[in-house]
């Protein structure tokens, strides 16, 4: 099973949509076997964190803020925006795809984790996410 | 084939499991496929990494460390001890699932690949890995 | 499927590889999964990225060696040179696994993104990378 998922991502930062995969998952006929989830960009990513504290996830993005910053003088690619070049190394530091095993129909994910999609871009964007269910 | 295992981590730190991701392929009927290994947690990570030299995986982490230091002014999310938000950062810098293809019953590792839990936390856990085998 | 590809890396950087794995699907029975990509070394990553302005890709690298750069007294692990340490930690901040859906017989990848080695050791090497796909 493949389905595309658009996600709006209307500033740069952390968008849950775990529950967009519950539901794909949902439609499936596989009651067990493994979610793929693959983003189609280059300046987004997909993370699992912990989905309990907001503040987590604000530290999570000064932090990588911090690390890249905009501006930089050894960057070269500055024709599309200051906010470009570091998407692009923000997305080489995290993940493009995801693994998830599928139990009786469940995403096995743990307590506390929830499914991102990690906006580094400040333009507003539509993003998809393919997701694929093998058994 | 589904299977979850439990991982003692009673310090920060790199532990090898890749032997009882072996054993785990060892009872499965597919002879080939993708081995999907899932870590249910945000504050520790999966890693491939060199299992010849300890002093490589010292450097990794301590690496780590002096990159994500503990008591950064910059981390609001600070009452679940100074060790939490590094984790959380650790952890969105490095894995949270990997996928291993299986060939002939082994997994298809390279000649110095072990496969490690790394422990982000000070105090002690048992972590949980889904080891999912498709064919 | 499985097949092995060989990839010479013959300095430091990005080794754009998409036609090859292209091909192997090509050869493909099944017209739809996923197609696992498996890095059988510890300093060299595999890395989704803009396939578009070979600046950015300047840029990653650039700014990957300066976060991460050779001689830093912190390394215990230097026999094997002064790159091998660095190629260690740069490998885990990035993938040694990829999961790419497969839609009709083509890799579902955005429109903009290329598949790369990410070649982390000065001296010239053939990397293997594992190719799987999966229905």
């Amino acid at each position: 099973m493949i389905e595309r998922i658009r996600i709006c991502a209307d500033r740069p930062g952390l968008f849950e949509f775990t529950e967009r995969v519950v539901e794909v998952i949902s439609h499936a006929e596989e009651s067990s076997g493994v979610c793929t989830l693959f983003l189609q960009h280059t300046s987004a990513s997909l993370l699992i964190q912990e989905n309990a504290d907001p503040s987590a996830r604000e530290d999570l993005e000064n932090w990588l803020n911090r690390l890249v910053p905009e501006g930089d003088p050894l960057y070269q690619h500055t024709q599309e925006g200051p906010d470009d070049m570091p998407a692009h190394i923000k997305a080489a530091l995290t993940a493009t795809s995801l693994s998830i095993p599928v139990i009786e129909g469940r995403l096995a994910l743990g307590s506390w984790q929830g499914i991102y999609l990690w906006e580094h871009r400040r333009h507003p964007s539509t993003r998809t996410v393919v997701i694929h269910l093998t058994s």
